[in-house]
């Protein structure tokens, strides 16, 4: 059995549990793990690590990058252990946002295409251990990844040493799904030959030298499910707004029937927008984005997408359950690829993505706050949402209009931290409506986005702040004493009201 | 003699002068203008356009697309004469940007890679007529473009009719430098093929169809100069900091002895801050970027930069009278391209530029403001700053650390307007030092930052803020209800101290 997903005989000499292997991960390294939106991420030698380091209570810290978020699990542990220094480019679990906001672990927010680079060109500790989740490795001694690519195989290129999680829980059916492509050094590189979604430009394995490998550790521990709530009916209203404001384009000509490939950033809102499509008329879908949730497999069940590329695999409990072990159904419709490919600037300017991303907080001009809770406290990280925005034909921005039962508006005079600015924002979504601020100046923009996507509760203080502010003039005329009063006050009385 | 600049006899019959071209121009029509950093516009026809509006009070507003700025001369009269009802994608004349300010006059401050693509696709209204300066006209009727290239080619191609100024003061010695190359329809174009600063991938000539041609204007108008003033004393010292920080990184490795590619934002400082490699060790330089300066010719007359690609060549009134008539001598050194390909990402991030940029201010944490003043006022716009900060090897930015006298600091708490967020900047240079932010969290930004980049008047007041951000915590620790106090003091008593 084990002999199918280990086809290189010198691998069985490596093999050992996951207590050993944590060992090999010493104080002060920098490792580079397998992970993207909690798909495909290694999983027990870090648990076993940092349980090591709790009961032993020795000193040990390491500089943790991965592809974006990891197993709530494995994050939370690894914080809750004190043994992460700093932890790159993406997070989203709660003991960690804790500690990162407390100033007890130093994180580092990147655009997700940029971390590759970055380690490529030696701007950030060099990888001393790469930990990858494997389905199978080949023959060759080349290694298949899960559900996930992430920046595994820049990690496992650059490492000086390489540890192998294979999860025989994974189905072997993921092998093939994926596409590896290197692009090498800047300013010694070939144009990426990517034109279409469905293009194949690698190789179906990350090609590593075998010598590197310093233990294979076998585990059966799931993906963590993703923890997205269903399309409410403030989240089908903005599907609504869309899916009437694409109709449009097409009508107008700017789009074809079938708009252009879809990228849809994590989460519920922007799972939920794209669950809106079910109800349109569309068919013939691409989606070219960095993850694939519940709803890009609920549109392909339906026949309306065609094609989806992606660089992970994130689902819900149920929908894991039925599309994990039948991986194989899919194998003609999806391709999974590094980070850097599914989020390259290059890839996403040429194909002319439609770019659908979740924000905390907008502007009335336009800038988005796509990271922060007033101003000061990480939420998750800006993810894949700026590569997509500024490189996008359409960079759209859904929000719902009110969070915290109204208490906190979404629309801002001033947002307090800023992720997008004006020059990347085309639309913004609320339930309330949407905005398209193509071709507006900003004191256009103002009134659009209030107009349209604010919520009644605060529509007239905006208008207000606004009015006053053109008293003052300006090309973005602002009150520059209370353009962020509204989130001192929230920090003062619990109200943005 | 001007057979020698009209070579296709069809072109003749259109010849007429500005004011009868100026009566093509209709009222509610979008007009493309050739021009970028105040070079290679078109000059007479606007100017013939506005003086007569002027003269006869007629109704007449169009909107203004251009590369980026124009000459002083012509984006003052069209203010002037009020015609102007949309304006894009950059200007950096007084009159217009006061203009702006009032809110008499719609500014759209974009990307500059960013407007070919949103014409191309039907984003703003459609190019009426476009109005380009040329050197020559080929025997097939195509277009030979002055010193800039700009959205020239683009607007030539989409507009329903064309206007030319043929410009014989400007030397027919600039014919052979461009290389004007299409990337066509996003989603249906192939990888842009420039893989080397020198390389050339399209055509010498604009191919236009001559049909669309409704004027020929014959001109002897020089190109406004550059008003950049002479690198002083601070501009040299930060020159410095450059210096032996691109020393460092070459002896550690991470970049060759001739670096990457570099790219300089218009202006004075940056301009400066190039001018400063003429007294370092470095050769074979290349240059990419959106604008050639005085110290780019500078460079190439000592020998150190070996080729450069830009969009236009921008001169101080001594350099323009040496460089253009004998700009024979720069033709196996130099080509212009399309704005499109000279800022795009796909370019940028795949030569891994040094991106050298302006900064008005820059906060603790590393956001940029390029672009306002006192968050409401537009100073000229964000120009190239954003699609090569984003995309480059290095994104640096250099601003003094006062402006004002020591009355403004130009590292603050807060941004007042934020073009390039802290995922974005990997280097801020003042006179003080340099602040490397690679692989550094918020936290240790701050400290970075104040440190080495803010002047003594300032230093303490931002570590007292950052002091108290930190007593409340936060990924990025910030007292909202004072975070923009400093520009608030300044709007209210003229110093930020």
């Amino acid at each position: 059995m084990i002999e199918q997903r280990i086809r290189n005989r010198a691998y069985f000499d490596k093999i050992m549990n996951s207590d050993q292997a944590a060992l090999l991960i010493k104080d002060g390294m920098t490792v580079g793990m397998s992970g993207f939106t909690r798909s495909g991420d290694a999983k027990i030698v870090p648990l076993a690590l940092a349980e090591r380091v709790m009961k032993s209570g020795e000193e040990l810290k390491i500089n943790l990058f991965t592809g974006a978020s990891i197993g709530d699990e494995v994050d939370g542990i690894l914080a809750e252990a004190g043994i992460v220094n700093k932890r790159l480019p993406f997070q989203n679990e709660r003991k960690m946002r804790n500690k990162i906001n407390q100033g007890e672990l130093l994180f580092i927010d990147q655009h997700l295409s940029h971390t590759a680079e970055q380690v490529r060109n030696g701007f950030l500790p060099p990888i001393d251990v790469a930990l990858i989740e494997i389905v199978a490795i080949t023959e060759e001694g080349y290694i298949i990844p899960t559900t996930s690519v992430g920046n595994s195989s820049i990690f496992a290129e650059l490492a000086s040493q390489i540890i192998l999680e294979l999860n025989v829980a994974q189905p072997l059916g993921l092998e093939g799904l994926h596409d590896i492509y290197e692009p090498g050094m800047r300013g010694k590189r070939q144009p990426i030959p990517l034109t279409s979604v469905e293009q194949r430009i690698g190789t179906p394995y990350i090609a590593i030298d075998p010598e590197k490998v310093v233990a294979v550790v076998i585990t059966e521990k799931s993906d963590s499910t993703s923890a997205i709530k269903a399309p409410d009916a403030e989240t089908e209203v903005m599907a609504g707004h869309l899916i009437d404001f694409f109709d449009q384009e097409v009508k107008q000509g700017r789009l074809p029937y079938n708009l252009a490939p879809l990228q849809s950033g994590i989460g519920s809102v922007a799972n939920a927008v794209l669950h809106g499509f079910l109800k349109s008329d569309c068919t013939d879908l691409e989606v070219y984005s960095e993850v694939l949730q519940d709803a890009v497999f609920d549109l392909m069940d339906a026949g309306k997408v065609k094609f989806a590329s992606a660089c992970s695999i994130t689902l819900s409990p149920e929908r894991a359950a039925e599309v994990i072990p039948n991986i194989d159904k899919y194998r003609d419709k999806i391709v999974l690829r590094p980070q850097e490919i599914s989020n390259h600037p290059e890839i996403i300017r040429r194909l002319g993505l439609i770019g659908i991303n979740t924000a905390i907080e907008c502007d009335i001009y336009g800038n988005v706050n796509s990271t922060h809770i007033m101003g000061s406290n990480m939420m998750n990280g800006i993810g894949g949402s700026g590569d997509f925005a500024r490189n996008a034909l359409l960079g759209i921005f859904v929000t719902k209009s009110t969070a915290k039962d109204g208490k906190i508006s979404s629309i801002v005079p001033f947002v307090s931290h800023i992720d997008h600015t004006e020059h990347d924002v085309d639309i913004i979504v609320t339930e309330q409506g949407l905005a398209d601020l193509r071709g507006l100046a900003p004191r256009e923009r103002a009134k659009v986005v209030i107009n349209n996507c604010a919520h009644p509760l605060y529509k007239d203080a905006l208008l207000d702040y606004y009015n006053e502010a053109l008293k003052r003039g300006g090309h973005t005329p602002h009150l520059l004493e209370d353009a962020l009063a509204w989130h001192a006050r929230y920090l003062q009385t619990g109200s943005m009201l």
